[in-house]
């Protein structure tokens, strides 16, 4: 694995904003880079029931500097975008059933979240590195797995649809501007830090919530759907990597072809970021009732769910082995450990 | 050919909305749906310099219902929508150019304007025939000539983001709400009734308005490049056609694979409405300069317009003579004699 970080200096004193910084992934990233000496800052408009909480920010407060901001709002963003070294862009819409429920929150936060930030960039003439928190929903249902970067890309639901549009802002603000663009397509990520309150976030999440409460799992379906699982600290990783790929990328050694699209100095790529193994849900589920002590129920999918489940996903990780020099390192049970010990400490910041 | 029309009653006495109806292919979409004995209610909110036109529609003014709005208000358009058999949706941006110097303007008609319709639907669990004004522009530049509808997607602009974003509403509408949706990737498309004030909206007939000004026609670049030119009146058949393809869905017979996604009664499909034959553009300016007498003048690419140009782009149409039963039947000689003919008659009324 080739190693990017051989500087230790790439995000030393480094100005990032972290979008979405006080929710799961990007607090998690916040504790990371402040470790790296970064200079944080973190934009998050702390919207309702979408996992952005006080507790995530608590230990480390005083080091960042926290704008409590909506992405959409050009003129507040304008004011701390001037010298940033990195975006992580990683705040919006994370519910595949609210977006069909509510399309224009998903709009709002989904796509003109991202091109708010693209336009001040483009406007004020900044290079800033932009790695962007994708996902394996643009990918739907994948004639073949594990699916690569190269499948084509088509959503089920309008979460994907406006997560695959803000994909492609990058590639067009990338080509046109010049702003180097990286798109994590996430698989399903779990760990410390995620909102509790409510499945629609994040199911591996919510079902530790329930067992920690003693109630039971419940399961559309017989749960025999492989899912391809990512814990928060590889995700994390990826982040890094991802920053370092394009502050170091005249240093890139690697197959191109992994990625859609890239030119010589100004990269736009895009890369699962997956296990590419596939566990079956049902499994997963049963490890968390096992671990405890809950019984898992049975249910039929309801309608809303089932119009836009896509059934078995793994993805490759390849491409970002090769370039990014990323593999994940902590198994699946391993993972799931540090959840619940996570969880059995602090759950009360989470109910 | 299958003829799709042998049922004279097809569109007679159906109410049929369509949006941007004051526009280009709006409005001859009007004229020809009249003819066919609709109800036509025309939605258009004559938003400046985008080719809506009072003439466009004078002739048929006292036979069509015209609602004055925007088709992202949802009270207003809520209350015309029910009952309605056909909903043809070709208010758009249709500008590369302005797509990319205003993408909230492009967001704003390309995505909000369409997912106002289709909620629209939901919410009223209407199954509305719903035909899309789609664009070759979300096919970028293809890796094939003539690219078909299982070419990848890959935009260049923000326009082909947002109209590719909008395609994917339909797909994931049909598929959870049971809304049948049909989109058009049209290629260029030029002829009477189109806007003649800017060449950012349609240069063929930005080329003709010159000539019939008796100014230069200026050509970016060498003008080599492939294009795909369709005249109005075949466009116009396209949407019919692909109107009565979601009415006698359960009659179409044809090879499916060269749909993108269908279920067996409601259709989600792609089709690219297109001649096959590749023009040089050049040559295609040389026939307007010659045919009103001026010179062609070539100017070097400015960076906004290179940023976003996709070279040689022809596409099959293989599928819509497949499926729908449709051909272009106008040369492009033919098509360009009688767009010059009407606005030699009427240009007072375009400039």
């Amino acid at each position: 694995m080739k190693d990017l970080f051989l500087d230790p200096t790439l995000f030393e004193n480094k100005k990032v904003i972290i979008t979405g910084g006080a929710g799961f992934l990007g607090s998690t990233l916040a504790h990371r880079l402040l470790q790296l000496k970064a200079k944080v800052i973190v934009v998050d408009n702390f919207y309702p029931h979408y996992g952005a909480n006080e507790f995530n920010l608590q230990s480390i407060r005083s080091h960042i500097e926290l704008v409590r901001e909506s992405v959409t709002n050009e003129e507040k963003i304008g004011k701390i975008v001037d010298q940033t070294d990195y975006i992580f862009h990683i705040a919006g819409q994370c519910s595949h059933i609210d977006s069909m429920s509510n399309p224009w929150l998903d709009l709002e936060f989904n796509c003109k979240g991202t091109l708010t930030l693209l336009e001040l960039l483009k406007k004020k003439k900044l290079k800033t590195a932009f790695i962007y928190a994708g996902t394996r929903a643009i990918l739907g249902s994948p004639d073949t797995l594990p699916v690569s970067e190269h499948a084509p890309i088509r959503p089920v639901d309008i979460y994907g649809v406006h997560k695959m549009a803000a994909e492609w802002y990058g590639a067009v603000y990338a080509k046109a501007y010049q702003i180097p663009f990286i798109s994590l397509r996430l698989t399903n990520c779990f760990g410390p830090r995620h909102q509790m309150k409510n499945g629609k976030y994040g199911i591996l999440n919510w079902f530790i919530s329930l067992g920690l409460q003693k109630k039971p799992i419940r399961i559309f379906g017989n749960g025999e759907q492989l899912r391809d699982y990512v814990y928060v600290d590889d995700a994390i990783d990826s982040f890094l990597r991802a920053g370092a790929f394009v502050k170091q990328f005249d240093q890139v050694e690697g197959n191109y072809s992994q990625v859609q699209l890239a030119g010589k100095d100004i990269p736009f790529a895009v890369f699962n970021i997956s296990s590419g193994q596939g566990l079956r849900f049902v499994d997963c589920a049963r490890k968390i009732a096992d671990a405890l002590e809950v019984p898992i129920e049975f249910v039929p999918w309801t309608a809303e769910r089932a119009a836009i489940e896509t059934g078995d996903f793994v993805a490759s990780p390849q491409a970002a082995k090769e370039l990014l020099g990323w593999e994940p390192q902590t198994s699946f049970d391993e993972g799931l450990k540090k959840t619940i010990e996570y969880y059995q400490s602090h759950m009360s910041h989470y109910l």
